[in-house]
């Protein structure tokens, strides 16, 4: 019998803190020898001219979700796990949605039942909670937190999903007693209304006017007020998909005096602006890039750039969240083409995010290869508790393995993509650097842009306590 | 013959990223295979219940330099290497001091001499600029940098080295054209003079009053001006030595505005206040703790522990400048006596740096082990060039280790050290975790507060560019 | 017919921007002449030694207001004017408030109406608005903005009055259209509520608990959350009633960024600390000091006087809100003794804040004289449109003069006031410097702590625009 | 025998808090009477539709000072006083410049001389401390600050000038001791001969280039270090046209740390940028814009207005330093030729101050009639020590008043100016606000754009301690 399943040799390994030449050895889907020369292994991938890196963690993944009457989401498991697979990444995060007047459990089950059978990689399903009844503060959310739903993600935004100050204090306070980690949409529900309808009134309802009506003080405010309530409450909280450099400057503020607050970003805010919501003419073609908060300005991007240098920023997410553009169920609803309010907000990036980061930062030198690690895979485990299972090239962990090209330039389109989306916010985009082949648990799940892998052979996993792995890099 | 020369096995491995169980194989001083069995090596050591970490390097130690006429640093290479490797410490880097009116080149020579033959651990020297002539900036310094000498420290104060501005300015250019990074000692040498001057006309002579003459304003004052110098130049810079909030306040304030800062802090910032210097009626042995900057106040201290855990320093070092205390040629030379001016500036350190740290860091559970890596020894290597060939364990990576039993009590006391000082600051300084073994290169250099190796076995490195192994975690 | 109906000779004159030695002259209740020699009056006050000082505007007064089933406010116009003379103040600003369900106007007319023939000295009302209904913002408040009634307080806190955030920008959008000043109480509602459940579910009721309840973030967050409306809005705004550093620290962040942001303190924020709430052994007369937002501690105090000094305090008042101690229709309600929640929010200060501040400020050297004039009576009258009417002596305006003896001691006793209230929270406070003598428009009101003026002599002035007299000093 | 020598009647007034319809009456050169009518005046000035102004002060003027060899200050007492005067000044305050080597004293006397007999109006001189020997700070500096020279100016750069850091340690320790005020030239000698020589070395040696030798971290550094120096030896200083935004972020930043540190701001910075230094192909003529601080960019200017609306600076002078622009004596030297490092630093500016401020300040609507007053008079009075003797108008002050017409268009040209200087840098500036009269103790000293006074006029003040009259407005 051979001391290994699986062997890459030849590649040059990266984790968060160290890069280096080594082969790696695969035993049950586990990371068990990096080493000089490992031999003696039933199958040999050779992986000279490439980077052995932690697969892609993509923590902030919209899958199946309800988006509002005749609204359907572009992506169900199948699709968004054989996306994300071709992108690189080995494992996403995506969320268990409340529906208020529901149970959060029965939500929980729901959601686990779709992916059930259905998923080409492993998921990890954070919590929403929009409806913070007694049951659901006292009994069900609670419970989850327990059983390895150790984050949930609540809203400051949304008709549906918005909870109220009081009600962000109760669900935090329960976060601090369970040791749960809050990711938090922060932008101002009434200061957008107040925008959108005056905006309505003066007829700006292009596309466009998605970006005027949430401005960066509006995710400023908010940031500042669920910074403020996690301080009073004493709870570590994420701010979510930061934008710019107004929520950033709150989150440097946060942190000089002592307070812990995670931050992520996405790709729409170092690579769009709200420039591209103006499309041609103003026309619905700008609903393409309609997402929440809305990519700002050259300012602003450059401010996100320095964050990720300087690890203002701990994660970088896609904040997948897919609609079709050309159809009625997806941006082009007729509510949709009456305003840009009724515009499904959200764009597909779970198959794009590794390879723009990898290209716009590490090829251009912005940002080193450990930085990338860390910042697209080793922090998304660390923070929300999968650490030390997935998150690294190291002995014991999964053997989830995205091999990278670092040379290869490819121009990104639709076309060569698997999501179910009709459409890329990033066509025409050239890149340098790509993933060629995806390895999870220590079988090849997507190779050369084909996704090779078995439905159902990804599992959902529960979690252990957020931060268990240490210190976020 | 065996395929290992050496393993260590059973133990828990951690670098600056990761933490997992893993037996580590060691062929020709190189670490060859990280896995979850390494057998048939010629030797094997027994890692149960202990961390397996990264030598500790020590990127700020001060031996065998001139102090002043009459008065003896307490360590030469030998003892201090020992003293080191006793730590747990693998590396070392001591300074090249230019004496004003000499060559630096020379004076590079003098010391790789007094090392040469003399090291049980390896050692790479940085530069100290005293006497920036046309000479120096336009000859020596840029070919020392070039030739592996690839930093350099510069003084704000001391009368014997300080530089004035125009001659920071130029040397940070130097400094700009061949990608060097410059280590700054940020104190205001004429706001010191004042101070003094008025304590002694007071006849505030007593070492106390060495605290008071250096106030936290006059550290921060010279730290911008270090900042702002660097920001002309555009040059990255070292601030080393951060002792409190003033200093760290400017160094948050410069990378929010994307300048690019290091910072370093010693375990005299985290566990000295200047009430240490108040010693017994204000008498002599107030001069134990004489070092600059000195320690502050319990604020300082809550201060320098946030930016530990935060990432505001890159490194922590001992600044290890030893003298004697009982002795004329040490502390209390006849000038020493009479005012707090002429005591040496400097305490041992450099073998309890890691207790320290360990004990009140991760052991209280202040910063994960991680960063407890990231902070004693991988960081040092990838600012000051010497990755990826130390400051890891990884393959490929000199077999550099500390066994460390994170357990182990003990009380820091000066008959158990192995420096040639005559006392420690932290005596009676009980930690838990101790470093029982460490391995150089493969070799056992220290078990068990022995020093085992052979003298001459460290030998002098070459270093490549600041920075090269990616960006500081 | 002689020149002037009343000269004031001999004493020295301050303004907000100088003080001098002179007599002045009064004809028809406005001042004429400021010379030298005023003489050939029908009558002649001797004013050596003392300084002759615009009267105190008080621009934040609660009279005869609703305050819950069961309890009464503890002045109406008549003892408030008449407290309010007594302690050297010409005018004062009270609240016309909307109670919900209400029309605005008729609250308005109410107000007016009960202040109508009661008043010693004259008033302006500000408004409040509790119930923004369409009504309200489309017709009721503009016309109201527009008749003279040119500033109206928000509040973001107390169930029968706090508006959400949409009803702030709502009514900050009309104060924008109409060029009026919007005053906002800066507390954010929900976490004193959830602050509030968990202090008593833990028993913790005592008045104590009150300061408790409503920490220093709760401040400074919703001033944060304040200013950023204003800013999406693009309207100055007034903060009231600050009481510490963090909402301070804010506030000087909103100007470096180029906002309109103003801001008041009070004598409680400089004299009084949240342990006067603990009174003895925790009892009910902490009750006494019960007010919103709570004194904090003796750095906040420093903090407020750094800002009374420097000018971020444009005015400073009473927010004096009355209430008798030992009256269950007052501070002790029956359900007031079974929680700090019920106790009724607001200390007496009308008469009293004048003495205070000069004995603190300029008494001590605090602030200047002019200061003083300004932060007690000029920047009132600047900001709230009563300006150039009133708020200094100078040819044309009101002849509103308090006579003060700088030297004179008293201290404060609740005996020699004038308020409804059955207690003083400065019992026993000794002060430097008080006021001997009020004229209101050429008429002596007040003199030697007796009210000597007619009851309905003061009327209920219009307003101009806020600021129209040039920027606050 | 007539009550007045003068009434100035039907005008508005204005003060730093007030502005009001009044006559004002004057006798002995002194303001008696600001009434509704003042009648019975030996002569009458018809005010109608005027402002009548406190004369302005201008703390910030070079008259006759020696500045290099062969070059020559192009304005003497005579001169300067009368272009002030036609500006609408009624007082300047030149420098006493010590020279190396010389004694204050006999510097003192020197200059006193000059302007004995010379002078249009009145005259009070700070110091400049260039050469601090124990005598100096011994003796000579110490009495004059007792005999009524109670500010003096110290240099962070200029070769003749600068001192280095303990100097200034010195003199702020005296200044301490003395309660005088510190001014500060704030621009770091080092910093700038580093970027001037490398500018040289490249060729660059146009005037333009003067603004590139001296950018704003330059001056930033300089103000962070003064501001440090102050903070130790706990002394007030008055930091001298700030330039730009840096420097203010220092200012702020010391303030909100509850330093006593002054700004002052001039002309140049708000009307012109380091464009102007262009001139036409980077040809001499920028020479004509060569200041110390150089004029930034828009960012800078826009920061500069907030400062001036917000309190930020406490006075605005004109920092005139004429020399003749067409003159080997002046801009053009043979050296100055040769490299910007040689072109004298200043520009003239005392005439045109005042008509640039209201015009851009208050005719805009940026800043009050009030602020007006305070930035150009009241404030130098009361930071200088020339209070309440001058710098408003009230009953007790000197009669030094402008009459001010509010509307009048005027095109500033060096055809109407009465400087030394053979060009004005606002050559073709449109203003709308001019001064058309100056009474200087009570005498027309200048009257629609002629000098009518009598040269010997103006007296060589004496003032008291600074700051006597109350805080800064």
């Amino acid at each position: 019998m051979p001391d290994y399943d699986l062997a890459i040799r030849g590649g040059t390994v990266a984790t968060a803190s160290d890069v280096f030449r080594a082969d790696v050895g695969i035993r049950a889907g586990r990371i068990v020898a990096v080493a000089d020369r490992v031999e003696g292994a039933a199958r040999e991938i050779d992986a000279s001219g490439l980077l052995v890196l932690p697969g892609g963690i993509d923590s902030h993944v919209h899958v199946s979700q309800p988006s509002g009457p005749g609204i359907v989401m572009a992506d169900d498991f199948a699709s968004a796990t054989a996306s994300a697979a071709a992108g690189g990444n080995t494992c996403i995060m995506p969320f268990a949605l409340q529906q208020r007047g529901m149970s959060l459990r029965a939500c929980v089950d729901d959601y686990v039942r779709l992916a059930d059978g259905a998923c080409h990689i492993d998921v990890a399903f954070h919590l929403i909670v929009s409806d913070p009844t007694p049951e659901v503060l006292g009994q069900e959310l609670p419970a989850l937190l327990k059983s390895g739903y150790s984050s949930f993600k609540v809203f400051m935004t949304y008709d549906d999903l918005v909870l109220n100050d009081r009600q962000l204090l109760d669900v935090f306070d329960v976060a601090r007693r369970e040791g749960a980690l809050v990711m938090v949409h922060a932008e101002g529900y009434d200061a957008i209304r107040f925008m959108t309808e005056r905006l309505e009134r003066e007829g700006r309802t292009a596309p466009y006017y998605h970006a005027v009506s949430r401005p960066e003080i509006v995710e400023r405010e908010a940031t500042h007020r669920a910074i403020s309530h996690a301080e009073l409450v004493d709870v570590p909280i994420m701010i979510v998909h930061v934008s710019g450099k107004e929520a950033m400057e709150q989150i440097r503020w946060a942190r000089s005096r002592g307070l812990k607050v995670h931050a992520e970003t996405c790709p729409q805010y170092i690579t769009l602006t709200a420039d591209d919501l103006q499309a041609v003419d103003m026309d619905m073609s700008g609903a393409k890039y309609v997402c929440s908060p809305p990519p700002r300005d050259a300012a602003s991007q450059a401010a996100i750039w320095e964050g990720l240098e300087q690890g203002v920023f701990d994660t970088f997410s896609s904040d997948h969240c897919p609609f079709r553009f050309d159809d009625p169920a997806g941006k082009l609803t007729p509510k949709g083409r009456s305003s840009f309010r009724w515009v499904p907000n959200g764009i597909p990036g779970v198959e794009t995010r590794l390879p723009i980061l990898f290209s716009e930062g590490v090829s251009t030198g912005r940002i080193s290869l450990q930085r990338f690690v860390a910042l697209t895979s080793t922090n998304h485990a660390r923070i929300y508790g999968l650490y030390p299972r997935k998150g690294s090239i190291a002995v014991g962990f999964d053997a989830d393995i995205a091999l990278w090209d670092p040379n290869r330039r490819e121009t990104i389109r639709q076309e060569i993509l698997h999501h179910g989306a009709d459409y890329t916010p990033w066509e025409g985009f050239a890149v340098t650097g790509w993933p060629v082949m995806t390895v999870a648990r220590g079988e090849v799940v997507a190779e050369n842009g084909r996704v090779v892998g078995q439905k159902g052979f990804g599992r959902a996993l529960e979690r252990t306590a957020p931060g268990a792995g240490g210190t976020v890099l």
